[in-house]
């Protein structure tokens, strides 16, 4: 186990890999087991911070541009054995301001230096700048230009930090990792549910920015006990792609802001989804006491604080019985939890009150901290397509199942959905057979369709797809997770007649790098002479 | 030559194949070379137009969606074939709607249908889908699942033809032809300055539709007079993006329009470029008059209204005389060009006029239609640098040289500049030795970086990015030309455990396609065995 004392909390903003001495309005981190305040006092970033990070990531961008993939994934790898050799200490802090369970902070530790480890060997490998040469002929008519493309990065890119993956998807997270791996330099805007941890991370990543060579302002920490500092990085004018994760009024507003500029950017906001579960009648009769148990499972799962946990669940209702039994009684069994911070369990007991007539079920009680007790709700198939309300995302330990006439029932709900980040079919594959409408109206609906399996727990692996159509997130062209990500904060560019020496190496003829390329119009990765 | 006959016009919208009764607001095509009016009279599309248009595209988008690749493009060949055998009658109508040069229209009408088939060997090669597959790991702890992902279709796109290219960018164009690659619907809002020209275009698209046996509802054209129709189009809750060209004003609407509905869409827009090009001292001396007379042939080429047009030269005023010499009497020996639209020749002279301080020549008059006066401006560095409305693009054939103190201002002028669709260096390469920071600069600027060549001329291929950062479109990170726009048009969708029957046979483990697909992180075409 490593030093749980590796870093010292300072309480301020990291600007350009500088300390801030002073700030705006002080906040304080919350232990939600107990609601007790935890030191340090943090100050909001000023806006002298804010101009002075926009700044410095500016000069940084031309030098990350023109650095080696191989250069940025050593500092990748750099950020990640940071990481790892703070994990005690960053799983320590995070546990105290987020309740969340040990082992699981364990394992999220784990899978954010991966995360960079993923990154760093999609750079090594070479291939993703998806380059593409078309060479010349001068003896066609017009003549023929050499032209050459390659993906470039976009320029500084800012982070927002979740509430609810305080490693993950926050300082050093997978939206870090994809737009560094690119090429950009980052502004992370702290999430002020755990201040702690994001500046432990925020000094691992100086750190390695030191150490790799790289120029200080390619990654900034920004804290804030507001909106203030978050909306003057979105508005700035030399601030290029944004990427967020958390709630719809939070991803919906940035969007707005960003889509008003004078210069409008790209925002990458996930946002909510309810991941509709859709369960078959032939593995209702098979398997329920299974389902249902895998069902709690991932419902319960982190307090229901995952974005991908399963809030509607579709079933016949006459194949449903033994199902709902088992729900029921698992639920009455599950102890209360403590939710990451006081606005969210508010959030979840007026949510919860507002289905109070829906409720069959609910769990343990206990009233110390920001607590709170699972629910069920049911309601039929007529009354889920009549009341809009029932779809929206309650964020928490609840689920809401939707007891339906029949199959086709279930595929008019289907239909009536929005966009979602996941949609589940648990059936056998008779179902399947039976439903294949279903299937293509879900495939229409969500970024990730599973069969047989339960939304929650997100691979970090190559085919990862975690987006889906608003409102789940803000651009269903894009994933925050999985090496796809790196996508999003890139563009093509197109070079046309440049000698050699002035192409990047990924462009040259002779192919320096060995990458997979796209010459004149079949996949090689063959080295040429000169064209 | 094909029969200037093959179609009839009757001057209404078609909605999913079929021909409108009747319309709204009527208006005429004319001829601008000499302004009269041409037959037939055009209908507005209705309301009811527009909510039948997008109701069979919601209906056709699941057909596409399931259609195969193989399907598609022999789709696309109908299309192409059909415009080829159109020819003559295409190329007579628009150059009486356009009164661009009948080879210039034959040689569009060749990049038009070619577009076509170059998507559909795109779509017979299928590798674009970027399929990838990480097969499952049961004996790991947690499981691993089996996830599999490729770019699936958004579903109905609304594309915009544009004034200045009647065919390779209207209704039968580049967004259309990759949007329908990928599997989309396509709703064409035909441009009121070719109606004609459009209306064909559009009946040789019903005819492919129904050749291939695809829905009505894949293809519908629609007219109007003014705005409304557009507008209808694009806050319709079930279109999904939209595809445009034309001035910064009308597509900046429509980005504010589309990123103000209650489901934000993406927009392509194409709005206004520049296209600066920088002359460096070394090529200066040793070639002055070639490089005037490629710059006097690239700014005139059509009428100078090309998106590609360079409406700003940048150049060392100590080595520029004798280009300088020569641009001024190219330009006054140019003859008169015939614009576009009595609003495209309105608005050159008001420009023009706006300008006239700067007038260092011009070319010969003529007074009959929408006619046009080549214009040639210089300006000072330090004058560029302080008057912002001297980087504004000028629609038509005109240039301005901004001579430049030195190269180190040229550089400042670089840094002070927007987005554009193209930057051009024209130098030895021992001017661009001594100029690195030049190019690293403009690539930051451009989609397309050209060295010793001239912006105008956009070669249709796989390496080709037309596109570039705000102002110049609305969305850096896409191209409207080339085979990488069929990703415009797409979504990436996860496939999680499902059984091998109930995928696509791009993500089959047996690879039945032999396509190109990432398999556990590596890029190969093997077919395996069940995972």
């Amino acid at each position: 186990m490593s030093d749980t004392s590796l870093y010292r909390l300072n309480g301020r903003s990291i600007v350009a890999g500088k300390t801030a001495i002073s700030g705006g309005a002080a906040f304080h981190g919350y232990q939600p087991a107990d609601g007790s305040t935890l030191d340090p006092e943090y100050l909001s970033a000023t806006t002298e911070d804010v101009e002075s990070a926009v700044a410095e990531a500016v000069k940084a961008a031309s030098a990350l541009a023109q650095s080696s993939g191989k250069q940025r994934a050593a500092f990748l790898r750099s950020i990640a054995d940071g990481i790892d050799a703070a994990s005690a200490q960053l799983v320590e802090r995070a546990h105290r301001e987020t309740a969340l369970p040990v082992p699981r902070l364990t394992g999220e530790v784990a899978r954010t230096s991966n995360q960079m480890r993923l990154f760093a060997s999609v750079l090594e490998e070479g291939s993703w700048v998806m380059a593409r040469i078309d060479t010349a002929d001068p003896a066609r008519t017009p003549p023929k230009p050499d032209i050459r493309s390659m993906l470039r990065p976009l320029g500084p890119v800012v982070v927002f930090g979740a509430s609810n993956f305080p490693l993950a998807f926050s300082v050093a997270g997978g939206d870090t990792a994809s737009a560094l791996a690119a090429g950009n330099p980052v502004i992370v805007k702290a999430h002020p549910a755990h201040p702690g941890t994001s500046e432990l991370a925020g000094q691992v990543i100086v750190d390695a920015v030191r150490k790799s060579g790289f120029p200080g302002g390619t990654f900034s920490l920004l804290f804030d006990a507001g909106h203030e500092v978050g909306a003057a990085l979105v508005k700035h004018p030399h601030v290029c792609a944004v990427g967020f994760t958390g709630s719809f009024r939070g991803g919906r507003a940035l969007m707005d802001l960003a889509a008003s500029r004078p210069t409008p950017i790209p925002v990458y906001a996930e946002m909510g989804s309810t991941n509709p579960v859709f369960v078959l009648p032939n593995a209702l009769r098979e398997r329920s006491d299974a389902l249902a148990a895998g069902l709690h499972g991932s419902f319960t799962l982190g307090g229901g604080q995952f974005c991908t946990k399963p809030g509607l669940v579709f079933a016949p209702r006459s194949e449903s019985t033994g199902f709902m039994e088992r729900m029921r009684s698992l639920t009455g069994e599950t102890p209360a939890f403590s939710l990451l911070t006081s606005g969210i369990a508010g959030a979840y007991q007026h949510e919860v009150n507002q289905r109070k007539k829906h409720l069959i079920a609910s769990g343990k009680a206990n009233s110390t901290g920001y607590s709170a007790q699972v629910t069920l709700y049911e309601v039929s198939g007529d009354q889920f397509l009549s009341e809009q309300e029932l779809s929206d995302e309650v964020f928490g330990p609840t689920t809401l199942v939707v007891q339906c006439t029949n199959t086709a029932q279930m595929l008019e709900a289907a239909r009536s959905l929005e966009g979602h980040l996941t949609a589940t079919i648990l059936g056998t594959e008779e179902d399947l057979q039976q439903n294949v409408e279903l299937l293509r109206v879900l495939e229409t609906k969500a970024g990730r369709l599973i069969f047989n399996g339960f939304p929650t727990g997100v691979e970090v692996c190559h085919a990862q797809v975690h987006g889906g159509p608003y409102p789940a997130t803000s651009d269903g062209r894009s994933t925050s997770v999985g090496s796809q990500a790196i996508f999003r904060f890139t563009r093509p560019v197109a070079y046309q007649g440049l000698p050699e020496s002035a192409l990047l190496p990924e462009l040259q003829s002779s192919n320096p790098e060995g990458i997979l390329r796209m010459w004149n119009g079949a996949w090689t990765r063959t080295a040429a002479e000169k064209p």
